[in-house]
Parts: C-alpha cells; structure tokens; sequence
C-alpha cells in the first residue's frame, strides 16, 4: 500500500459495492467510529419497525393465535443462517438458548454418544471464558478430563483417550482462524468429534460446515449477525448425527407432537430435538432483518472487505503505532485472520479509555488488547483509517495517560 | 349469586378498584373477549414505546456502552418480581433462560447436594409436560428413579429414598392450587426438597415463598405476568441455600468478576450465579414494564378479583353449562384454586373452535379440558359473563357440531 492517504482510502469507499449497505443500519451519531461490531453489531434501520409489528400486530393483536407462526421461527431462521451463511443443509441449524447453553447441550450429546473409555476433553484455554468454564463444568460432573491445548499441537494430543475437542473458529482475542478441514480430519481420524464455536466467525468470514466436515457447532447472533444484544443464539448439528445424538435438557420444544403433550419424552428426529423451552419471542424475531441483510450482501463479498480493512488496520500499525510499543498480535495472514485486528502493548487499557474520549469504541480484552473491528457492512475505509489516525494521535500526546491504569468493567 | 344478570355483572365492575387498570393494556380488538391470558397475557400498553426505546436509544445509539445497564437487567427484574409479587427478599429471584432450562439447573443442584442415597425424585404426572421431561432426562442422564405421585398422597410418598419433589404451585390443567407451606414442611421433615414450579401461579396467587419456607422455585412471565411470548423466565434460591448449590451449566454470567475472564470458573456468592450465558435483552427488557404494572396492582387486589371472577365463571358452568355435559374440573375451594377455571365435556376441543368463531379466545388442553382464565387486570366481569353466555348458546345452537372432532395444533 505505497500511497496511503486518506484520499486513497476514500477511493477504495467509493468504488466499494457494499457501501450502500451502511444506509440498511440506523446510524444514530455520524461522528462516532464504531469499531466494535463483533462484541455488539449495529442496529439494522429495518429492525424497528420489524419489531414494533411483531409486538403490535403479533403479540398485541393476534395475541396466543399467533403461536402458529412462532412456533417454528426458530427452524425457519436457522435455515436461513445455515444455509446462506454457514454452508449448512436444510434442516441443520436452529436458534436456541444461549450460546454456553448450546455449548453444554451438544457437548454432553457427544460425550453421552462417545466410547466411554474416552474420558478428555481439549479445550483452548485461550478461547472465550464460557466455553472452558462449559468444559470445566462438564468434567466435574461426570468425573472427565480436560487438557487445554494449542491448536497447532492437536496431531500431538488427539490420542486415543480424547472424546471431544471444543474450540473456536475465530479465536475472540487474537482473531486467529483456525483450519475448520483440517482439525475435522485429524479428529475424525483420531476418533474425536469437534465442536465448533462460531462466535467470532459466523457474518464475518465464509464458514463451510459441510464441506468442512464438521459435525457440531454453535454461536451467537450478536456480533457479526447483528441480532441484537444478546439474541438467541444457535447451533448446528450435521443431519446424518441427529438421530444419534440426544441432549440432556428434556423440554417440551425438543418434543415429537409438542401439543399432545405426550407422557413420556420422545425427541423429534430433526434439528429440534435440541430445542428446549419457549423461546423469547421478541428477540428472536429481531434475528430476521439482521440476517436479511446478510444473506443479501453474501458472505463472499463481505468477507473480501473485511480482510481488505484488516489489512489497512495492520498496514497503519505498523507504520504509526508500532514506534509506541503497539503490536499486531493477529496472525498477518489473510488466511489465517478472522474479522477483526487485535493491537497488544503496555496501555491498551487506557488508549481503549481515551478512544472512547476521541470519538471511537474499540473493544479491550484483559490483559493488553485492543480489538479493531472494521464490520463491512457498515464500516467505511475511511472509518477505519480516521480511528487509525485518533489513536495514533492519542499515542503522540500522551492523551491516554491521563486515565487511570486501573480496569474497569469492560463488555 | 341469587340475581344473576348481565346488569347485575356490570354493576361489579363499576365498582371494581381494578377496573382502570384494562387501559393500561393494548387493546387491539374490543370486541374479542381473550380468557387466555394464563397461555399468554396481553401487551401492556407501556410495552411497544418502551422496548422501541430500548432498541432505539440503548442498541441502535448506545451500543456496546449500554452493557454497563443491562449487564445486572435481570438481577434489578428479579428483584421486582421477587419482593413485590412473590414474597421474597432482595437477591433471592432472577431472569434467566427458559422455565424448563431452570428446572434443569436448579433440579441438577438440588440432586448434587442432596444425600448420595437418595436417589428419587417424585412428580405430578399430571403438572405441565416439560416438567416431567426435564425430570426424565436427569433421571436417564443419572441413574435415578422417578416417580410419579398425586400431591394429596405425599405424605406417604416422601420416603427416605426421595431427594428431591418437583410440583407446580397451580396444575395447568385443573387449576389446583396447593398449599406450599405444607408441602414444603412435609418435604423438609422427610428430609427432601422441592423444586416449584409458578409459571401459573405468578402474578395470579399470592406466593409467599419465604413465609411457606420455600427453598427452590422457577416459572415464566409470559402468562400471568404479562411479558410478552417466551420472555425470560425465572427462578429462585432462598439466600442461605446459595452458596451450597451449583448449578450444571457454567457460564460467564455465574462467574466473579465476569469481565476479569478469569481461567477457572468461579460463580459469584449471590442469586447471579444461577446465570448462565448472555440473557436476550429485548425480550428481557419487555419484562419491566408488564411487572411494574402488576406490582401496582398489587397482588392483593389481582387476587381477589380473580377468586370471584372464577366464582362466577363456576355458577354460570352450573347454570349453564351442566344440562350439556360440561362440568367444572376445578377445585371450588378458592383457597385450593388457582387463577383460571378449567371445564371439562365430550366436545371441548369443538367447542374451543366454536367459541374463536364467536370472537372468545379460551384455550384446549388435551384430551378434554377447556381453560377459562379471566386475567384480573384487563377481564371485566361482564367480559367473563359474555363469554359464558355465548357458550352456552354455542351448547343450545349445537354450533359447535360443524367443526372437526380431530384436534389441530394449539398453544
């Protein structure tokens, strides 16, 4: 990138054909630089209206008769999600739950489901704090073990004794990508199932369940997907295990002929058997223009931007933060680099402080990392470079050692 | 009730000191008479502008920087919901997940801590089905054994062998209200706990789990309590039995200083740790306005309204209905009777049918039970006498004939 001013960066906006989707997001302050789509995605401008129908018209309205409709959203959302945007099947994907709720349903399915003579667990204990403490919880229930491994070691610690390995896509601090093929492979070969988090991944690069050969997954919607905070979130499991595998929480939503409230429990032989209770409506509905949105601009085309502006984040660094201390602690290549840039150095904390100050939310990660990611769909090149620019600013005045070191409640 | 007229009717709600409270609701179609609000109550009028704010202003401008209000939502809604409707303290109640992942979290704690050699857990075969299937998984999932018991029966039933009785407050289907004090005396002496359900109690009965010395309990907010489809459930651990239960499903919600993402789960000592992943905030948001309504109502006055709104739903049922074959499935006690009345016949499921096309929304529970539930807050006791009386015209007309015995999907 030899001719790197901010006119070359308005070029790249104006010859880029997602740019008109940044009029599809309500953007309430046009001055704030929003880097932080994937700890909360920006507010859809269809969304309001969406839900204000659904609670008007569907709850207020049509009131217990709009079950009928309800009652199947969360399979009729997970196709779209699965199919448009995670190389999922039909049939494959659902909203569920939370994420960790999802996390502990699949994870017992599969350990239910494993020779019992597998007793481990592999876990990265670099990945987000729900899924080791989903693990953790698991091995103390049923007398398990778990070994916290690096993903570049798994040939090695793939042996005879392990059931199970729960990793992320996208790893949330480094944004590091892992080879979803690759680990499917050397842990189907090693008698292994995997169960994916795609928190960090789904709407941000091109997931390929099934070519990939994965089995299980799970993830949230809130993030690259734009749901909402804290939407329902989903979960994945590959057609041909469904029948196999049975989770532990028995509701009446994972129930064969829900409404004739049967007796005795009987699973459906579908994605739903791993649904539980009542899903809360008003959130899941707002899923339906989030992923709209998505499945319109493609999962192609937003990718190719977003690699594009993490390299124009990773370019800036290295030329105005890295005299500072500031260093790029995201793999530099493409392929192997979610969404989002992650900067480490001595006073992340306080530069994360002073952006906020300067007009821009980025996101710290205990212990040192700043988080910069440029959501495509409503993150312009300029956007990224003016936060560029701030921060480089803040570290050139000292501004951000005017906040206190101390840490703060951050989300 | 000597002189019974529709005259007579509208004459109690005249004088009804809860009769203003009907124009807190969004009442879209003045003439539908909806005696459903024990499936799903209706839309508080203060619902739509409130969430639409919260969409508006707390994702859409807000962002990321609303999690510093939202992070303890459902702990400051627990709070309202427990000491204004459910008698109990502060930090003893909370929003969370799904009524049926609750069951699952606070049975699985209940298990673990309880004596090794008591490995039975007694339930009302007849309470709502997912009760009994989240007690057949953890049955199937440990070794247990589960039986099911007729509550009247329990004192013979609580042998040394039972760890654990889980029972609803109201019984969906006939109404049945039983008496928690007693049970939970029975249950304590025969050294056993048990796990409540209220879903069909709260917001309808005066619960007073710390006076009845209740230990656990769980129920949704979408009925009685008026929070929209599917909103967030709740649950509840009296404070002293806290820190000695451990819910099954670790997540980031339970943990202490949730955002220092420490490596080893460590749940907080109060109510939160019952948390599991990140709580659906839209929908959790809708919960605020419906409780605020009910607490200023009061539960008192809910109450004693409800009690004669099904009294004169039972003498009409007499009057009325009894020449035709419908009789009144519920206690006629009013202390063991909850907030709706429930009828049974030959031809319910038709006359259910029978009673949408004449513009009364009650609902089917199969095989034969027609429930008639008059929501207090937004019922007039002529509305009550309305739908009695075009019920029994539908019985005199034989209307109902015209449409399917074979039952369809209801909600």
């Amino acid at each position: 990138m030899p001719n790197l001013t901010r006119e070359s960066v308005a070029a790249w906006d104006a010859n880029d054909p997602l740019a008109p989707f940044r009029g599809r997001f309500a953007i309430a302050d046009e001055k704030l630089l929003y880097l932080d789509g994937n700890s909360l995605g920006r507010l859809p401008a269809a969304t309001p209206d969406f839900l204000a129908k659904v609670v008007t018209e569907e709850w207020g309205a049509g009131l217990v008769r709009s079950w009928s409709s309800w009652v199947d959203l969360a399979g009729r959302l997970g196709d779209l999600l699965g199919t448009r945007l995670l190389g999922a099947a039909e049939g494959e994907v659902v909203l569920s739950d939370s994420t960790t709720v999802n996390l502990y349903k699949l994870a017992s399915a599969a350990l239910a489901a494993s020779d019992s003579r597998r007793r481990t667990i592999l876990y990265d204990a670099t990945d987000f704090p729900t899924d080791r403490y989903v693990v953790q919880g698991l091995v103390a229930e049923r007398g398990l073990t778990a070994r916290s491994v690096d993903p570049s070691e798994l040939p090695g610690a793939l042996g005879d004794d392990v059931a199970l390995v729960v990793l992320s896509l996208v790893n949330y601090r480094t944004a590091e990508l892992h080879d979803m093929a690759r680990v499917n492979t050397m842990a189907r070969e090693a008698g292994a199932r995997v169960l994916w988090d795609l928190s960090h991944a789904a709407g941000a690069v091109d997931v390929q369940l099934a070519a990939s050969g994965a089995e299980l997954a799970v993830g949230c919607t809130y993030k690259h997907l734009n749901a909402g905070p804290g939407a329902p979130a989903f979960l994945y499991v590959r057609r041909d295990l469904q029948s196999a595998l049975r989770q532990p929480i028995w509701g009446w939503f994972g129930q064969q002929d829900q409404f004739a409230m049967g007796p005795d429990y009987d699973p459906v032989d579908g994605i739903e058997r791993f649904l539980v209770g009542t899903p809360p409506i008003l959130s899941l509905a707002a899923v339906q223009p989030a992923l709209e949105i998505c499945a319109e601009a493609g999962i192609d085309g937003i990718r190719r931007k977003s690699v594009r502006q993490c390299e124009l984040i990773i370019e800036l660094a290295d030329r105005w933060l890295a005299p500072y201390g500031i260093s790029v602690a995201s793999p530099r290549d493409q392929e192997r680099r979610g969404g989002h840039v992650s900067l480490r150095g001595p006073e992340t904390w306080q530069l994360s402080q002073a952006l906020v100050e300067a007009g821009v939310i980025c996101d710290f990660r205990t212990p040192d990392v700043l988080r910069v990611a440029p959501a495509p769909l409503y993150t312009r090149f300029t956007d990224v470079f003016d936060a560029m620019e701030r921060l480089r600013t803040i570290l050139e005045q000292g501004d951000h050692l005017r906040f206190p070191a101390e840490r703060g409640r951050v989300t």
